[in-house]
């Protein structure tokens, strides 16, 4: 890299011009969307052959060979100038959205791995980089997330490709329609010699914005566990049934509900929540006989999870017994929690420091790509400040000095990558 | 009333007797439905029609001059043998349900009069007793109960009238449509010299048999406010939101509900019920950030009441302040409690005693047509076990036992009421 980059000045200028860009390129690629009115771009769609055809040139430019994958993933391969080495940085993120979506939940990430490559585009580098653009992470379309990174992988596979859209359409189908209409697409796999991946995203959560930090270093993404819970009791009328010969299915749920916050505040960094609830029969002048509820528990480590959900689940037991209420404990979803790579993280943490920004380490209570990658590829993240910790909302935002403060960290890793690629012996190809 | 009813033995064997009759009718007029596979009529609809039908000639056997009023409330007079009075004693409830109802609510007060009646035509009393059944109790077709017993103490006006049905038929126009239908129909009105309205009707409640009790006299009807409380907290990512940072709206609003309880326990016989609770935005994965719920709380007294209800909302203001959450509290419906008459209900208690039952002194949590009857003419009710406290429901049940004790219980009080009429200076036209 040129001594004008390395200088600490001269990452920050061009830092500020890149951040410039990118802010404009999300409002542009904003308004690109299936639905008028609100963002929303789903796996395979129009919209996101629209987003394709607008980036393949600032792609193009940036002296990147730009393809398409089959399953839809916009990638751009920068080679290593002069051809010293076929390592290779993978940098990105993802461009579908949610319903209703902010400007940079995701396409942020891939527009930070655009502008970092324009940056050094004129440079030399010992290691290639490729940009991607995951096609799905959202899962909006077949309720199911991570079809684009996990397509990469190898895993796009078994009962996931069954799965149907709200139009019956399956992922199998999806996916051969799409290479029908794009004979152009190159194959759905990971580049041999990828050596790291670095994802930047909004936090999507208050913890930096209260921090006052621009930005934060993910070391790992939680676990999480998903549950219904049902408290049946015995519906009886409001007027005619004494207190104390009630059992009442929404007052069992309540004391259950208090309780989870203080039994979560015993596990430190653990958070539960409880987002759906139902009463039945539902009646202002009617007991209720029978409440469902959701849970959410997650944490960075399995084993403080699983301790916190079990104290939640004999709470419910405890207070069910107590009241002469039933339980049906269901548990329907569970990921573990995913450790980055130490290293990558490290490196990460450096860049930072060395942009001149002070920065924390973080575990996601989101899911992201790198969960997907972080199995098979090196992995660290990189979390942009997220005011009020808005996202997935119209309102979503990013300051630019902290874009700005993302690409100037950005360059400091480019800067060190190619040391720690020689330290540890990822470095191939040569 | 001759001897033979008024020897103890007598009373019993009559009553038991007329107890099986009453359980067969109830049974015969549970098959009269506007909705096949269901228990189902409603205000001045052509199931009601049928059950006069049935009853008429019951009633007119009994030897009372039956009619049906303009209101749809079948009437029946026996009149006082020889006529010695004018006063007359009103016994009735209603023959409307609710949908999917049970075969006792309400109408077996009035095959319970109908049976008093019954077992005393061939006697002499010095009073003219008068059986009603009310039109409409449940208030299932224009969501507004009471309009039978309404309508003959003067009461059916106003903006009642012009409430509509799903059909979006006004009250008034319905009342019109029959009478024209029924030009045989009588005046709604209250006969002058009605000396007192006593009721009987099962519980709806588990108070007498968790008491092991058959029969209980109701000295009052509760007063009651329905309420609406509104939490609005901050949604948020139920990953990526500390516990600490969160203004979790169904968190407070569970504080507030397991509070309720305790507080609640501090106003003897008070009842609070939320019935309805839901949660906005609704996502397994997203911190509630506002909770809707409704709020039943009823008592016999109504300063009691108002005490409890300050109390509950004061507890939300604070836990409101406590966890930033803003409420909002509507109460969009109040009626204040219902007293009924010392001495009916005095010679209610002393009725059952003479009949050889224990009994006590109940609030009814629910409302009745005696709550409009009772302003007006001096009103006791008598409730029968309801096992399970099942109502509104087809396992509604009574035992004929119990049935065969209110009939003995109404025996004792003809018995007396006319005693009670000469000591009160109610007896009229001599």
């Amino acid at each position: 890299m040129s001594a004008t980059l390395t200088r600490q000045g001269g990452h920050a200028a061009a830092a500020n011009d890149a951040a410039a860009r990118v802010m404009q390129r999300c409002a542009l690629l904003a308004k690109i969307t299936e639905r008028p009115g609100e963002i929303l771009r789903t796996f395979l769609s129009p919209a996101m052959d629209e987003v394709h055809r607008t980036m393949r040139p600032w792609v193009e430019a940036a002296g990147m060979a730009a393809s398409v994958d089959r399953a839809g993933n916009l990638r751009g391969v920068w080679p290593a100038h002069p051809e010293k080495s076929q390592s290779r940085l993978l940098i990105g993120s993802h461009l579908d959205t949610v319903p209703n979506a902010g400007a940079y939940d995701g396409i942020l990430g891939v527009l930070v791995g655009l502008a970092l490559v324009e940056a050094v585009a004129a440079e030399t580098l010992p290691y290639g980089i490729e940009v991607i653009g995951f096609s799905d992470e959202e899962g909006t379309r077949f309720s199911a997330p991570f079809l684009g990174s996990r397509a990469v992988v190898g895993e796009l596979d078994g009962t996931l490709l069954d799965r149907t859209d709200p139009a019956g359409i399956t992922v199998r189908a999806a996916l051969e329609d799409y290479a029908a209409r794009r004979p152009e697409t190159v194959p759905a796999e990971l580049a041999p010699y990828t050596a790291a991946y670095l994802e930047f995203h909004i936090e999507q959560g208050p913890v930096l914005e209260n921090r006052n930090l621009a930005l934060g270093v993910v070391e790992g993404l939680a676990g999480q566990t998903r549950s219904h819970i049902v408290f049946r009791g015995c519906a009886g009328h409001a007027g005619t049934t004494p207190m104390n010969m009630r059992r009442d299915a929404l007052a069992a749920a309540s004391e259950w509900m208090t309780r989870i916050e203080e039994i979560v505040s015993r596990f430190e960094d653990a958070v539960a929540t409880v987002g759906q609830i139902e009463a039945e029969p539902g009646a202002v002048n009617v007991i209720p006989g029978m409440v469902r509820c959701s849970l959410d528990v997650r944490h960075g480590k399995d084993v403080v999870r699983n301790a916190a959900l079990r104290a939640i689940f004999d709470e419910a037991r405890a207070i069910g017994r107590r009241r002469g209420i039933e339980l049906e404990i269901e548990q329907y979803h569970e990921h573990a929690a995913v450790h980055l790579d130490d290293n990558v993280v490290a490196l990460s943490e450096r860049a930072v420091a060395q942009a001149g920004y002070s920065t924390i380490r973080m575990t996601s209570g989101a899911g992201h790509d790198a969960m997907v990658i972080a199995p098979h590829v090196p992995t660290a993240m990189i979390f942009l400040r997220n005011p009020g910790g808005l996202s997935h909302h119209p309102d979503e935002s990013v300051a630019e000095q902290d874009v700005a403060a993302a690409l100037h960290a950005g360059f400091c890793f480019l800067d060190t990558f190619a040391d720690w690629l020689d330290a540890s012996g990822k470095k191939e190809g040569q």
